[in-house]
């Protein structure tokens, strides 16, 4: 694609030959003729002017020789990644893989890629446009929505976990509900969102999974959620829009998360704790902050130890003194 | 189903209409008519009394209006899990599924169901009444037992991680042992359960492991025991019969968990370590009281530092003045 | 085999009847005729003097009584290892699946096993005797080298998780790079290497992965390096070669860890720290000592506390009696 075509894609203005052919993007050192590449930090200004790409996308035209193809744009990283995704189209054609099983109750979408290997259960509904990597499981009910990405192994509506303890062990508690997943979240490999025991999970619209992320039965996750690697989730959370959730999360179990809250990789939320909007850490979790001095502070455990054997000594010394005195 | 027929199976007493047709379980709030819910804590009790529910399983009549259909029970929960199974039977028709690939010289039950993608290996065993979901893998030898239910993608009997380090790198250690799998397991979804080095690795009966469960070779998982999701147990680690493990806890190798400890969420345990019976936390764990009052201090930590920085200066005048006088 | 041959294996001397027929390795404890053990450390040696083996791999022959059929090597463990793989080969018959999917464009050694239910995607290159058991996932275009032995349904190559923020929601970001495993890597069940944004996520050769471990997207991992089950590592993230990582440890992004450092289980390391040589623990890592020193000071804070508020009073009335005075 020429540099101009690019450039409409994002509202951008050209600075230089329209005309260049852009086939690849690429990042700044690695990128040859041909490449387009992007620069958002002051930092790789130097590597910026050393790149031998074909084309730069770039906040401000005025920070380069006048001899560089420039796309001059509010945002470069968006900007890259919408050209990406022109040159590089990850649409797959719609078919089912002739090794998939399919449900005859299922309702998948005729624009669905279904990969090889994939198992969709009875009644399920796949939206528009969804793409299932190899050997994703969706179980009996589940509902996925329009332009969903689901990698390798993703599961969809396996029994939650839960039991009533009986005298001679654990009775299963009936997981029958479902689990919605809608329009435009993507999962990575072996993600597993449980049915709901009674009701339903659900993760909302454009919510962005990593790999191996654990949903427990009756969870609500909101819109535009990100959630990094191996995150577990226990049942009946709530996390609500917006919120960013680092990887290996714990989260106990009828925990809210309010909208927009961040929290930190390895964080540790105890069962029924409310989390505020605002950047969180720790195990239990508490704001920042607060964590960040509570462990400087842990630092000094040897020196506040000394200090206070110390003052013990004076003290010692000082009431010797009175006595005699 | 009838009230009547409901009751007989849970052995409680019909309040009401005995003739009452239930078709489905559901939870106090979403019930309608038809539905049946259970009701076993006092403050679940607003919420019972403004059901729509057609009965409703509770642990003491007197506390409804004489107009309510009701089964008195002296575990509400176990009752409704018991009903909902009656309800909602989730025996699967035995079947191998045609995309299954079982080994001929496998043993499975006529009765286990075996769903699609499912790989069996050679001289595996598995049970009556088992639940295959799609994708389980049981590599050879591995013995499954009675009634075991296994997620999709349950893994077991892939090799232990142990390697000899030399000059060169690191020589794989034999992983030749074998699986056992008692009746009445479920394991959720990519759980995996790994194969001895020599001698066997077994998960007991009654035992419930969670989605991404990681339980290493050698290792002996007495029964009735449960663990949530992502936890971790290296190998040759000894759980004791009836314990509970929270999610994400991490065992060292060796360790050994005596009956009924249990262990809360995130918890780390050192190798070698031997956990008593009783109730812990924390990285490395320690009991639950010790490790609260410590998480407590920890907070009072800024405190405790401006207090010595008082005392310091106090003592410092002090002797001063001694100095002086 | 006989003693001799496997004497020959591993260099070793053998002690006594070299004619003996050996068919199976075994532990110490559960040997019998016709199997072989080793003892490679002094705790083990009432154990070995019962043991009932018909061959024991020793260190110092001079400790056995003159009627043991010995093969004595300085390193046992290994020789055991070596001997173990000799009596009981793993390879399997080069062959693929015919459940296996594989691309037309994907070059795969006629030397290697293909499994069950795996996908091979275009332009995937695998190596000579390489094993892919079931369900493995191969995205499109990754490079796995030779003597690569990948266990059930580990994926290679899915999207790293990688957006950008806009008004709306997120915006993906290209992951059109590659991933390159390098010779006689193993990886455990269901460990994903997601594919580079942009260039190559690499895994270095001998490396060794234990059961569902995440490597993200654009990480290097270097040669030899260990890393157990459930340790997670963001994107960017170097690790040097001969590293030994715990479980369940966490790793934020463009983290270096230098040449053979080792670091804890469980352990957190902060987004963009570079990581020394040496033994590493806790959340977030520092030195092992000072770690210990840390934890062992945690433990006193009770204490701490109790002996301030001593101090405190004392003073009070050191002060007080000034002020009388």
């Amino acid at each position: 694609m020429k540099v101009q075509e690019l450039s409409e894609i994002v509202n951008g203005r050209v600075v230089g030959d329209g005309e260049t052919q852009i086939v690849r993007i690429a990042d700044l050192e690695q990128a040859r003729k041909g490449e387009i590449a992007y620069v958002d930090d002051e930092k790789f200004m130097p590597a910026a002017h050393e790149s031998r790409a074909s084309c730069l996308i770039v906040r401000d035209r005025e920070k380069f020789s006048s001899n560089r193809t420039l796309i001059e744009v509010s945002n470069p990283k968006l900007a890259f990644a919408l050209i990406g995704e022109a040159l590089h189209p990850t649409d797959r054609e719609p078919s089912i893989h002739p090794t998939a099983v399919v449900a005859e109750t299922a309702d998948v979408s005729p624009t669905a890629y279904i990969g090889p290997h994939v198992t969709i259960g009875a009644y399920v509904t796949v939206g528009d446009k969804c793409v299932l990597h190899p050997n994703v499981v969706l179980y009996d009910g589940v509902t996925i929505g329009n332009r969903v990405i689901l990698h390798a192994g993703v599961c969809i509506g396996a029994d939650g976990f839960g039991y009533v303890r009986h005298e001679l062990g654990y009775q299963k508690f009936p997981q029958i509900g479902t689990v919605v997943i809608e329009d435009d979240v993507e999962m990575g490999a072996y993600t597993c969102v449980d049915r709901a025991a009674l009701g339903r999970t659900r993760i909302g619209r454009g919510t962005k999974l990593d790999n191996m992320v654990h949903v427990g039965h009756n969870c609500d996750i909101g819109e535009r959620v990100v959630i990094a690697a191996q995150t577990g989730i226990s049942g009946s959370v709530v996390i609500e829009d917006d919120c960013v959730i680092g990887g290996q999360v714990g989260f106990g179990d009828h925990t809210r998360v309010q909208k927009g809250a961040i929290i930190g990789s390895k964080a540790g939320i105890l069962p029924g704790k409310i989390v505020r909007p605002g950047v969180w850490w720790g195990i239990p979790v508490q704001p920042l902050d607060q964590y960040k001095r509570m462990n400087a502070n842990m630092n000094k455990l040897a020196e506040m130890r000394a200090e206070i054997k110390q003052l013990r000594q004076l003290i010692d010394e000082l009431v010797t003194e009175r006595q005699k005195g």
